[in-house]
């Protein structure tokens, strides 16, 4: 997709008139910054979007209930991390409801205006009485420069933070993008990520900014899949405040908002637990792009396609059993399937291909460098439907397992 | 469930007129047993179900259409381990056809009365004249005591063969059901296992022993998972043939079909890769049978789950976490939880409970020691219905990813 949009520093906060900020509250036993603070200038609409798990958390039935209520707005979002506020019980929602009450009262707010997202540990409470004695330090380091720190408070097991901000000319006009998340097990978001939070200071009519922001979620965090375990917290907001845009300006904008959920989404893949590599799948030729991306992120997901990857071994027949059981109608006499520049099959046949390149292929890919091309790409084409569609994912080590098998005691 | 079934010694070969016999032909590279037969009685008849992936091996195509072809009849099963068979393009059937070919015109029979099971590494066919030199000694070796060799025989990565008989008086008459199956990575079965192959020696009307292999695969392989990731090849063989039995008797005959079923399923699950203990999940409450399995096998395949099992972590919360995403609607606020006999939740309410001895629990549940009790219980009540159903899964470990990550190179 092209598009009229360039990097710029300054993640969530980068937009006009958004302000961030992080503390350090004693919610985490590392010590590390647990607190943090989104506030949106006066008017912003804001998109959310949720994790679609039955058993959800007491902060995410709380952000729904106040967006749906108030037609698409709010004005700030506390994050803690440290406690999921999941399965906690009647005291989950109470919680929720006297953290946001006295961070609105601090912002001059309603609690209404004021969203809370929680992420950590499931079934323990938080501990308000930290949590409380941490919003006046939060509320007195608020500023414009707040949002790389924000960005650092929200994460849990994530080994780097995930952030990012785009600009654009629009009619010339300056807009930007901003945005951050943290995520990074109990990975495979259905409706939002673990945590996304997105800022822009264009005006934007609130039913078309949700309708943005829902087609932007669908390519990018519910493209993703770490360990194919939907968080009971995943919540994605996107805050927009700022004189009005044209219509004429959607699709831009749009692809600007595409293009930040993608580079959030991929970060978290990234950094999934254990990863060593990103591993992105592209599917051709299905009847719809949905039907492509389901096939996609069923191959990213499969423990056999990620172990295959992780050992940098090109066990290709892996990838196809995966596509198989998506799911999805398609026609195996037609697959051709490359690995990188390497094509191991056409028109459903198996091709002769050289084994030592492909696996040099898949050894030259890894995140633990930073600096070379981290991405192992597979790309599948079933049959000759107009859709196509991308899914990212990680492969599986012995460190996810490390992770894991040891998290709460 | 309560029936009349007592275990006997004999495997796949214990009901009366089943033949088996299995040899080294040079198909595997650690050079272990690779062919095996079973051979039924004349007039056998064969229920199949098979892998509903859409990308499926060239001899479950063979099998699925033989049978159909048959109205449920067939003779005897070949099956080669070493090579998969699938993705192997056109010739994959034609190397399915040839060795049924040979192996009937070997046994007197026609080639539509033979089928044939493949297992092994995907894209890769099967070096064809070491599989058909090695009939000739195949078939020389076909005895009624050839159990035990067969079940050998038929496996890859598996620790351990599986395999079991069964008999019951049954209105004054003796009844046997034997069977055997193979499996261990790639299991997530749905419609049968990877391989599994059963023998009774009661004549049941075909449609009748088709309806009755179908729920007892429901309640067995269809209910177990080790890493969600269903194989191109699974493929469950039933064969009866004998003297006729009463319907009075169909109940007690599914009950032992079932039982059947359900020990060879646990012992893959118990086989998985990397394994070190049985995961059973038990959920009750929901509106259907189906319904309380689906959250079962979602509990069971949760890499999350899985890990903290593993690290003998009560991380009770993830349970609800995957009970939550598995698409069934059930009311999180009914919810009780126990694992093995401490109970965790109650009325959605999270308990306090003794963390140190549910630890002490797991790490009491291990396969390695065959004498103890291997199976962790993760018991969910999620609401009034009248729904219960049970899921079998096994652990995530540092080995299941050691593997997988380098099977083919």
């Amino acid at each position: 997709m092209t598009h009229p949009w360039c990097p710029i520093p300054g993640g969530v906060t980068a937009p006009d008139g958004f302000q961030a900020a992080a503390v350090t509250a004693g919610l985490k036993a590392s010590g590390k910054p647990d607190l943090s603070l989104l506030l949106a200038p006066e008017g912003a609409v804001c998109a959310g979007t949720f994790t679609t798990s039955l058993v959800r958390a007491a902060c995410v039935d709380l952000c729904a209930e106040r967006l749906a209520a108030s037609g698409g707005r709010a004005r700030a979002v506390l994050s803690n991390s440290g406690q999921a506020n999941a399965c906690t019980g009647d005291r989950g929602l109470i919680d929720s409801q006297r953290a946001t009450q006295a961070l609105a009262d601090r912002l001059g707010l309603a609690a209404e205006e004021v969203l809370i997202c929680s992420t950590g540990v499931i079934g323990v409470p938080i501990p308000m009485d930290t949590l409380l004695a941490g919003l006046d330090p939060l509320v007195a380091a608020l500023g414009p420069d707040g949002g790389a720190a924000a960005a650092t408070a929200i994460l849990t097991t994530d080994l780097i933070d995930k952030q990012i901000a785009l600009e654009a000319d629009l009619g010339g006009r300056r807009v930007r993008i901003g945005g951050m998340a943290k995520g990074s097990g109990m990975i495979h978001p259905n409706m939002a990520t673990m945590l996304g939070y997105l800022s822009c200071d264009a005006g934007v009519p609130a039913e078309v900014w949700q309708a943005m922001v829902g087609r932007a979620v669908d390519r990018s965090f519910n493209a993703i899949t770490v360990d194919g375990d939907t968080s009971t917290n995943d919540t994605f907001l996107a805050f927009a405040a700022g004189p009005p845009l044209g219509p004429k300006h959607f699709e831009a904008l749009e692809a600007g908002l595409t293009a930040v959920s993608q580079h959030l989404a991929k970060a978290i893949a990234r950094d999934g637990e254990g990863a060593t590599c990103l591993i992105e799948v592209l599917v051709e030729g299905t009847a719809t792009e949905a039907g492509a991306r389901t096939i996609a992120r069923t191959v990213c997901g499969s423990s056999l396609v990620k172990c295959a990857v992780h050992g940098r071994d090109p066990n290709w027949g892996r990838i196809l059993a995966a596509a198989g059981r998506a799911g999805v109608l398609f026609q195996p006499d037609a697959v051709a399937l490359w690995l990188g520049a390497h094509q191991l099959m056409a028109a459903g046949q198996p091709l002769p291909f050289d084994r030592a390149a492909a696996s040099q292929y898949l050894r030259e890919r890894a995140t633990a460098a930073y600096l070379v091309d981290d991405t192992v790409e597979i790309r599948l084409l079933v049959g000759n439907g107009p859709g196509c569609g991308c899914a990212w994912g990680c492969d599986l080590s012995t460190q996810y397992v490390h992770i894991n098998a040891d998290y709460t005691t």
